[in-house]
């Protein structure tokens, strides 16, 4: 039996989706896209990162986009931070919550954070310290390449509880495990979500799928029937790997909000608001494919025949 | 906990894919495809439809298509026989194994076979007395838009089990229940199968899943929690409405293949083979996209570098 608790959807297009495509998105189109994604109902919206701009152009202009949307409320603004400069500059532009990551898999970190795991983790250290300072702020981490690794394919159930219990001795209790080449499958999934839970019931674990294989939802499924309740998603599926051409990219908030609205699972998304989201995606980024599979396709109810079995 | 117990997938792309398709295919290259298919390590091909000709001008060469098979040992070649017209075509072809199909919801049979699913049964009926003059012949059933109706969108809990009755009546002991517009979802389809394998355990029932709003292996996988052992998909994801364009149509062979690979799951069958089949198809069918995402995305480790969490 498939319980029926509610899930928490958090949007992360704008950082996870942007941060991939070459074209420049303006501030005000930002701002907008992000407001247009509080109205359909998101609590928690990761708004970009707080990187250096030569390494992600795209977010150059991140602390205006984080001013701009001081007039939201009631709505949580989140952004990435790979290092301590990135943490401090966004405590600076007022972000209470900050997700940083690092991948598990040391060549995947090497490559994508020019560090090795354990160096992130001093870094982590240096942001912790950073923001005991005021009891306002939160640190989440983002545990990328959990179910795989595009350099090592697999890793290690060891290496991620490592991971886990490093990042929990440093006081960090909400984690991110991140299916980042979309190379999870369902039992891995529910497997590693259910050891996780058990050996650290105080943390808030969250599930990051990419679509790359087609198993983004069959993959949520098996994390919500292991104990997740908090999911990321990306509108319209934007992102992804880039070098995968034609590939879809991260689950699509749509698609989840979909799939939980049908299966009785409350999440407190208007799915159907989010199709003005993704009419907007078309006009400001017309380049970009919408992948999702709902978009696509439409409600059930729009399309009156189909001629098959 | 997800079992280990092995799934046999059952091909459906030269029939629920070819016969969405406005393109004619020669009746060597259809033979080629489903050579190409057996060899991967398929045993149970579906490979027409045994209709009228002015209903689905692809399958006029059915009966050829079958001859043409003759050679291949060890596959189980099936077709589709929407009434005993068909049954009769069939059985003088040499087909041993017959799909008779109807919809659950009146609406969709009218429309579909322009007939109410009482008086499918009524066809039905006739079409066991004559195939059991040979013990060799088996007729399984499809049961269409079990899982929702493009008119009536929810189909009855009652409707569905008041029809697998009724089959069940008449002697059939294999039903396949078909996601017909991709409506379904991993509660409803877990649920409908349970009570499905609990109320007829002498029924081999298979699930026929459409990933139209990208829900297709989700539903496979909560079928296989259910207790479903025998799933069809269709090579490339062929096949679906062709009234929503840009929308995927059946689960893919090689996405299912891949999910049950990767979860530890015999199935028989060679994915990367599969792959062959998908260059073949894009040759012989060059306006059809191939939809799935394995095809898209390729297997983990053909893409090394994703900066992206």
């Amino acid at each position: 039996m498939i319980p029926k608790e509610p899930v928490e959807i958090v949007e992360v297009g704008p950082r996870d989706g942007l941060q991939n495509i070459s074209q420049y998105v303006e501030t005000d189109q930002k701002i907008e896209l992000i407001g247009l994604l509080a109205q359909s109902g998101l609590k928690e919206i990761e708004i970009g990162g707080f990187v250096h701009p030569k390494a992600i152009p795209q977010f150059r202009d991140i602390a205006e986009v984080t001013k701009g949307l001081d007039n939201i409320k009631g709505v949580k603004f989140t952004a990435l931070i790979p290092n301590l400069r990135g943490a401090r500059n966004a405590i600076e532009s007022g972000i209470k919550k900050m997700h940083f990551v690092f991948s598990v898999s040391k060549s995947h970190n090497l490559s994508n954070a020019r560090r090795t795991p354990d160096q992130s983790l001093v870094e982590l250290k240096e942001i912790m310290v950073l923001a005991s300072s005021d009891p306002g702020l939160e640190i989440s981490v983002d545990l990328a390449t959990t179910f795989g690794c595009p350099f090592e394919i697999e890793v290690k159930r060891d290496d991620i509880m490592y991971y886990v219990n490093r990042v929990y001795d440093l006081g960090v209790r909400s984690m991110t495990l991140c299916d980042t080449a979309g190379y999870g499958n369902p039992r891995q999934v529910g497997e590693i979500f259910q050891s996780c839970l058990e050996h650290r019931p105080e943390v808030l674990f969250r599930a990051h799928f990419h679509d790359t294989r087609g198993l983004g939802l069959a993959n949520a499924l098996a994390a919500y029937q292991a104990g997740v309740r908090s999911f990321d998603s990306s509108i319209g599926g934007l992102g992804g790997c880039p070098f995968a051409p034609g590939a879809t990219g991260n689950v699509a908030t749509e698609d989840l909000v979909f799939m939980f609205d049908e299966m009785g699972i409350e999440n407190g998304v208007n799915v159907r608001a989010l199709f003005e989201v993704c009419r907007y995606l078309e006009k400001m980024i017309p380049d970009v494919p919408i992948t999702s599979s709902l978009y696509k396709a439409g409600f059930p109810g729009d399309h009156k025949v189909c001629r098959t079995s």
